[in-house]
């Protein structure tokens, strides 16, 4: 189907709005009247330019409490619509959006609206433009489609149909049902948004919380299902006002919004891009660094043991049981410090999942390797992480573990896979996103990478809010905590980490110390609370806090954890999961904060 | 009365709070639990630091979901409690907050929950410990005030109280008169919070926006007056939960925290400060630059004439008609570039207004002159702009010209006085608000220069939402718009301007063309809308498209504006209202806005 952007969901002059939604891919636009009146390009102007960029006009903005009103008020906005129709005939547009009224004088009189939208659709016959009618959720006394669609139905003008918008019919709470009774050719355009499920006034919660499908918690597939089976064969367009978008970067903003529909379209059967290809664990993490001296100390404090180097770049590969950390000293860490700039995804086929992250745009990374390297394949996520694509010692894939060559090195007390620091392997990673990214990177791990995203959380830091989620496979085996600060800020301590699973945090947090390392130091408070919250075995506590472990509960299982101090972006989490435990740690996060805060003289 | 705040209010470590309370003035303070548990400092340090700061811990919030439970959950609670009423003891703390229950397994038992309570009390008493038993707004069965008393006047015991909350009573629509019905001395703590009139689930409401009383929409003075009439004698508390105020600086958080309960203890006449002198007029608008020569060439094709120089500063007095304008090559011009740096507020009474924003918590600046310079009292915004109160020729109060000698120039049509580019005086002054500062900025000038506050407007620039919001005198005199973006960023369009009232706006900008200056240029696009929109005398519209000119109009007259340059951080408006319009032409912001990114290249 054809794909379509209000200008007012993206950011910037009408010519960069227009130029991020032809590179994202979009067919169309619908040009936003304050947009238009902003520029200073004439109509013709535009109208070519859009040309230029492949990009039809689908709609055009510019109508406000058009219909029921007294009949002086109407003339007036008769003289108006003349006066915008022939600005549409300059600009190639040929549909115009009139939204229910909620001028103060309109009245509540079908008739009256009905008669009324008849004269503006004869006007618009005139030149060659089609009326679309669309119910607004607090319009003044037209609120729902279906009443929309019944004054459409009984102007009975060739020119006026109806316009649908997935905001104003979901947040009102409309069965979307009824839509199947509209016949299709008089669905003159639809319009898609989701939202938050926010319990808010609808005027606020419209203007500035919308978002792209699949952010938000509408059934916005069903909806698009019920308007195809009428036979609507228009664009797929996107109308979405938020605060948020306004502000970012145009580009990225209108891949994510392109992103969306592609899944959208997927989820309703009009396309079947290449299946998503979920990945089966964490190959390895790999830090960037401009000194690999003060990382190597830390993992090999750590129990980690330096296995291989890369055959043809600056690469240690440093492995503990299933756990193995890549640490590149080439130019990227020179440039951005020590920072996790790469994941390797465990993929049962990693072409597969490349086939599909290129087909959900995702931005495919030049494979930058000597000749004799492995094929790997890699696409960067919204935050800039690279994604590897890649397979770990199985006999019918390239192994990427092949680039490396074994060193010669002390084994640890396990051997090489050995778990010398109790380290099993990675429980999860931490990636702190971009202020304007985070509901972009929920959206893009879960349709690129078909992880599931959990429910979002607040959590306080002493200088912010931060929120905070998850997107994880169904065992597991690959889980990624995104989190984003309430502004863009300093973010040293909203910094990346590596969560290292053990079945006995105790003992590897002790070995750790042993080994020169040093955890965060958590607040003797923090233990007082645990201690009047919790009931702990003898000596259990003690240990907790004598080696800076904290301590959560869900209704399935307990979480026992604990930090290394950070170098550059980056840190260590040495986690312990027991019996099922789901979350992170997030009732714990706001001492960690503050613990890191003090560290750093934050 | 003393005044305290919750540590949540304030961002930071839990020492930065204390110490921001203390230096802004507060008696006391309220700790929230995670403030103390990520805290390195053990109890009595932290109550030895509160000594030293010379507060008190008013409150401590340890407790949830005490009451109403079964018998084995309040085993537990009661264990939680006495290890809390240790700490307290350890803390100097005599007063627990316990809010309504919202334990899944509370039960409709108002016996139950006086019993428990009843029980909680006296464990309390052997610590000497107070337990005040507030209902959260929320509660999952005591969600008004009038429910908790009544449980607390069952439960009957001397350690149990209430606790009100201005937020929890007023955001729920209960109607405070009941509290006269509540004795004073079982009224054991009284919290304090507004919040803007949002319509929108108020778990969320109370977590992310309340504000400081007079920042939002409720009569907490209203409430306060009914809380003293029955003896209540404890603290006024301030607990504000601000998704910014987390973020912004401690420090200035603080003290605008403090001035609103100053401000507070006055409405409710409990204190009386020196009263507020309210400004009558704008002397002067001054501007800091490291080159005088655009900002000079600027004001020359303005139609201003250099008049005068300081005796014995840098500054250059720029005038016409009643608009003053200085331009000062100061030092302060090299560190911040060309912008507004002083507002000159003719005052009726400059001392007094100066002992009023004293009073008042603004921070009152060192004298900068020489011996034989006039006295003048200067005060800062939250923003940073310096505000005199002056009086400019008026006997029998020192003059703040008197400090300008007179030069020799070429006066113009109107003479020195006269208005040879048609500005009669100044119209309003724009200032752009650090974005943690915004409510802080519209009280302070409400408190502090008694001015009144109009509605905030949401404005759309290309790159992001902005909010403004004027405040006033009451014959319009002296007009300030403060505006701020939807996050930190990159400043140099949302500037500080100047706008100068004209009676003839068309003849103003061609007068200013005409002497060489550069009107903002405004698309054609905006010039075809306003035909569609409105009906223009023959000519009329033809003049504003020529000249750049925008036009508005509201209930009770037009507006019509045009814009310069920009020079550094500052422009000039040339500015006609007629027949009492009230705004400020925010209907026409956007294309402005866009029209000084299209310039700038932003």
């Amino acid at each position: 189907m054809r794909t379509s952007i209000a200008t007012v969901s993206l950011s910037g002059s009408l010519t960069e709005k227009l130029t991020a939604a032809s590179r994202a891919g979009f067919d169309g636009v619908e040009i936003f009247e304050n947009d238009l009146l902003a520029s200073p390009l004439a109509p013709e102007e535009i109208r070519a330019r859009c040309a230029d960029l492949g990009l039809r006009i689908d709609l055009y903005q510019p109508m406000r409490d058009m219909e029921a009103v007294p009949a002086d008020v109407f003339a007036s906005n008769l003289r108006r619509a003349r006066h915008k129709f022939e600005l549409m005939s300059r600009l190639g547009a040929d549909t115009v959006l009139v939204c229910s009224s909620v001028h103060p004088l309109a009245v509540d009189d079908d008739a009256l609206a009905a008669g009324q939208l008849r004269e503006l659709a004869g006007l618009a016959q005139e030149f060659g433009i089609r009326v679309a009618y669309e119910a607004l959720a607090w319009g003044r006394h037209v609120s729902t489609y279906e009443h929309a669609w019944n004054i459409v139905e009984a102007a009975d003008h060739p020119a006026l149909g109806t316009c649908l918008d997935s905001f104003h019919i979901l947040s009102r709470g409309s069965d979307p049902k009824g839509i199947e009774d509209i016949p299709g050719e008089k669905i003159f355009f639809l319009q898609l948004a989701d939202a938050p499920l926010l319990a808010m006034d609808v005027l606020q919660w419209s203007r500035h919380y919308r978002c792209f499908p699949g952010q938000g918690g509408f059934d916005v597939a069903d909806l698009v299902r019920r308007v195809l089976h009428t036979g609507y064969a228009g664009p797929l367009s996107l109308e979405v006002f938020n605060d948020v978008y306004r502000q970012a970067e145009a580009g990225p903003t209108a891949v994510d919004a392109h992103r969306s529909l592609l899944l959208l379209q997927e989820t309703v059967g009009v396309t079947a891009p290449p299946a998503p290809v979920v990945p089966t664990g964490v190959a390895f993490a790999e830090l960037v660094t401009p000194d690999a001296e003060p990382v190597a100390s830390l993992l090999g404090a750590l129990g980690f043991t330096r296995t291989a180097r890369h055959r043809s770049k600056p690469v240690d590969l440093w492995q503990q049981g299933e756990a193995r950390v890549l640490v590149n000293t080439g130019p990227a860490g020179r440039r951005d410090g020590t920072s996790l700039a790469a994941i390797g995804l465990e993929s049962p086929d990693p072409a597969g999942a490349a086939l599909r992250a290129e087909a959900l745009l995702a931005p495919v990374l030049p494979r930058r390797r000597a000749a004799a390297d492995a094929p790997l394949d890699a696409v960067a996520a919204p935050d800039g992480t690279e994604l590897f694509f890649c397979a770990t010692d199985r006999a019918e894939l390239p192994n990427w573990r092949a680039d490396f060559e074994d060193v010669a090195h002390e084994s640890g007390p396990g051997g090489v896979r050995g778990s010398s620091g109790g380290v099993r392997g990675i429980d999860h990673l931490a990636l702190a996103q971009p202020w304007h990214q985070f509901d972009e990177a929920a959206l893009f791990h879960r349709s690129v990478l078909g992880l599931h995203a959990q429910e979002s959380v607040d959590v306080a830091d002493p200088y912010g809010l931060m929120r905070s989620r998850a997107v994880t496979n169904a065992d597991g085996s690959v889980r990624i905590a995104l989190s984003v600060g309430a502004a863009p800020s300093d973010d040293t301590v909203h910094a990346q980490h590596i969560a290292l699973a053990t079945d006995d945090v105790v003992t590897a947090a002790r070995r750790f110390r042993e080994a020169g390392g040093r955890v965060l130091p958590i607040p003797a408070n923090y233990y007082d609370d645990l201690a009047a919250r919790f009931e702990f075995a003898e000596g259990e506590l003690e240990a907790y806090r004598e080696l800076g472990i904290l301590y959560d509960r869900d209704a399935y299982g307990e979480f026992r954890h604990c930090y290394t101090r950070t170098v550059g972006r980056v840190f260590f989490e040495l986690a312990q999961r027991d019996g099922g435990y789901r979350g992170y740690g997030a009732q714990n996060a706001p001492v960690r904060l503050a613990a890191q805060h003090t560290v750093t003289g934050g």
